[in-house]
């Protein structure tokens, strides 16, 4: 039996002070991610080891007591994936933030702790890039992006986390720490391992470091907006777009989602019907190529800046648009994609629940991937509504399956879409999942109960 | 107990004449792939299924009767890794050829037997490209390609198979068909199971259909020779060119490489001290940037020709190297990578070892990915010879290690490598890949015995 007093006073005698947070309101910002519409549990004790050995300690004193082990970067998920759980402990990468860069390798060494912008910087300060680019890029961690397998702007050309991550050291459930994959760009020496963790959202270890590969800067960028009628126009453009050519981003926004970031910070867009922002590389005719697309296919302005500032701007509306969005209510975020040509029907279908269930749901999204963030904005506060935004958060889900998509593209499954991950992967695979997690975790200490 | 006749019969059965082969001459060629120093097993039977649902009777009878399955493709593997064990059921994919190519959404839907090249052709029939390009794209096959997780010669810039697998139907032991993945850029639902499947060399299940991703051509392309002193000047030139710049190729071949091609194909390349090969996009200034690079990183002569039959010409040198070097003797191929900046340390290496061990070593490889092949070549007739061979195999395995490499890049672990394999992995990833073993495939029914 456990005894929670026996279980923290362990996990103070080998971490100390600075590594245990037993005092619960201290406790609770490290509850919450910001998947505004799960409500977080009360965990038995936060601990924030500083090195592997600490997370090893903090495993096995968890697996010893039986007390699961919510794992936690910068709590910036969006889906619960790292939400407290009751009476787990949460363990947060909080202190674990080196970044080491080795220039002549192109790599950087990084704890899961470190935040996205603090490794781009590391690079930049040796004339290299770590180009994923999650909207949160500021203010997220790297290893929550591993956790997710986190997306991005830019990864419609440049990949996502997983095509950057060259190794791994993780502490699986035992305390055990092992070493997947490592400096060569090409390993086929075993299993791909790596890449089973990449994405697991902590339900199979604990990420303690990470092997980034860097690049070279891209070239610089010139930055296009078009403006169409409506978002099923702008759904039907990227298609066109995508089928000729390799934007450096691709973005969407409706009518709503632009008019919810002018209330914040105004840009003379108001009224457009919908807006597609794009990025590519300013030599090389790729700018002209790229204008002459979006109106072949139908976009009403097309205007193209190479100020960098200007692009900026416009890349930073887009990425605001999510904390913009929550100020009208609460938001369930979907993160659902479709393959490309189906970009048009997804939006035409989410337009339509949105109207059958009288919600309000601005969509974002990385459309040149074909991954989409509607964002279903509600009053909490009113039952009904409340009622309707959840119907409408599950259709646009089933939309998104019925076109051929994913109920997820870059978020993760977390608390938020664990009842819909059956749909998507039926019974047999879902099958092997558990044949994954009993091989790995088989008492279930890493973040149990929520999709796994 | 299993009783031979039985299982034939069975399989006879289901499979129909076409579909089995139990004649031992017949079934000769099917007991072989390309790992000249591997002697294969004699298998029990070969099966040929038209169809998922062909696979699935086989691996349901293999299952039942306790008889093993090794799949193979077309048999271009380097590693042993589709040899035949004896007394088990060998399963070519060689009957299941089919590749749709959906345009719009630009995938391919391949089955497993169809070739690389083929996939190739199918693409660029609707204006598309699949670009991972084993030296054996003309005749390797797509479901070996995955099995492996192949690279080749644009993957330094373009990426190897598994940056292109979308999604995978997968026969497992028990005979269940189950989908990975499906048609979305994005898709972080659940585990990346798929890509645990990806590079598992027939340990896992069968591949029985694969969804690739396929792109717009790239543009046109210059195809670059410079030659140097010797191999460590290349392997030192690789690291300077990757740190600043992004070749669509980049292949070394050290001066006995190139004279056991010139052998075959005369090109009027005698008496260099090795080569690199590049390619890269025709316009915007790559051309210049990277032969001034190569000639500041002490190339002698450096020649451009931006015609592509010449350019195709040297390529396909480059891609003969292995079946030319194989005509001097039979071959150990070694697939070592080490992380770019020590190609020079490693080439350095590999002809320390070759004067220690007295043994012919001609290297070639994808040097931008820090990827190369030295191929060990000897007299197989000759006892002394061939012990010094395999001691140069191990070392230059040993050596790669050292420099905080891999022991296979893209040809796999198979039967050649598999001794190796705990020496990268360590003792505690290797239990790891057990419970991943026993979870999938517990009662050993896929390729047992080779490198798991």
């Amino acid at each position: 039996m456990t005894d929670d007093s026996d279980v923290i006073a362990a996990l103070h005698a080998v971490l100390g002070p600075a590594g245990v947070i037993d005092d619960a309101d201290v406790a609770t910002p490290y509850r919450y991610d910001r998947a505004s519409a799960v409500e977080p549990g009360r965990p038995l004790v936060v601990v924030r080891p500083a090195s592997t050995a600490e997370v090893q300690v903090a495993v096995r004193i968890a697996a010893a007591h039986h007390v699961p082990i919510v794992t936690r970067g910068a709590g910036t998920g969006l889906s619960g994936g790292s939400s407290a759980l009751d009476g787990a402990i949460t363990l947060s990468t909080d202190r674990m933030r080196s970044v080491h860069v080795d220039a002549a390798a192109q790599v950087a060494v990084v704890q899961p702790g470190a935040l996205n912008a603090e490794v781009k910087v590391a690079a930049a300060e040796h004339g290299l890039w770590y180009p994923p680019d999650p909207s949160s890029f500021e203010i997220c961690s790297v290893g929550g992006n591993v956790a997710t397998n986190a997306g991005g702007l830019c990864c419609v050309r440049y990949g996502v986390t997983t095509d950057y991550v060259l190794g791994l050291e993780v502490v699986m459930a035992d305390g055990r720490a092992v070493r997947l994959g490592g400096r060569t760009v090409k390993d086929v020496a075993g299993y791909d391992l790596k890449r089973l963790f990449i994405g697991s959202e902590g339900t199979l270890g604990i990420v303690t470091e990470v092997t980034l590969r860097l690049r070279p800067p891209p070239p610089a960028t010139t930055t296009i907006v078009a403006t169409f009628d409506d978002v099923v126009h702008a759904g039907v453009a990227v298609a066109a777009v995508m089928s000729t050519l390799r934007p450096d981003t691709l973005e969407l926004m409706d009518a709503a989602a632009v008019a919810a970031v002018e209330r914040v910070r105004p840009m003379g867009l108001v009224g457009v019907g919908a807006l597609l922002l794009a990025q590519c590389g300013t030599g090389g005719g790729d700018v002209a190529e790229l204008e002459r697309c979006l109106r072949d296919a139908g976009a009403n302005e097309v205007a193209a800046s190479s100020d960098a500032d200007e692009g900026e701007l416009l890349m930073g509306a887009r990425r605001m648009a999510i904390p913009c969005v929550e100020r009208l209510g609460t938001v369930l975020i979907e993160d659902v994609g479709v393959p490309i040509p189906r970009v048009g029907d997804l939006v035409a279908e989410v337009a339509a629940i949105a109207e059958r269930t009288d919600t309000l749901i601005p969509v974002i999204g990385h459309a040149g991937d074909g991954n989409l963030h509607p964002l279903v904005t509600f009053d909490a506060s009113d039952a009904a509504a409340t009622e309707r935004a959840r119907e409408a958060f599950d259709d646009i889900m089933g939309a998104a399956l019925a076109l051929g998509g994913t109920i997820t593209g870059e978020h993760g499954v977390g608390i938020l879409k664990a009842r819909h991950l059956a749909a998507q992967l039926g019974p047999d695979v879902i099958e092997l999942h558990r044949r994954i997690k009993m091989a790995f975790d088989p008492d279930g200490v890493f973040n149990p109960g929520k999709w796994i």
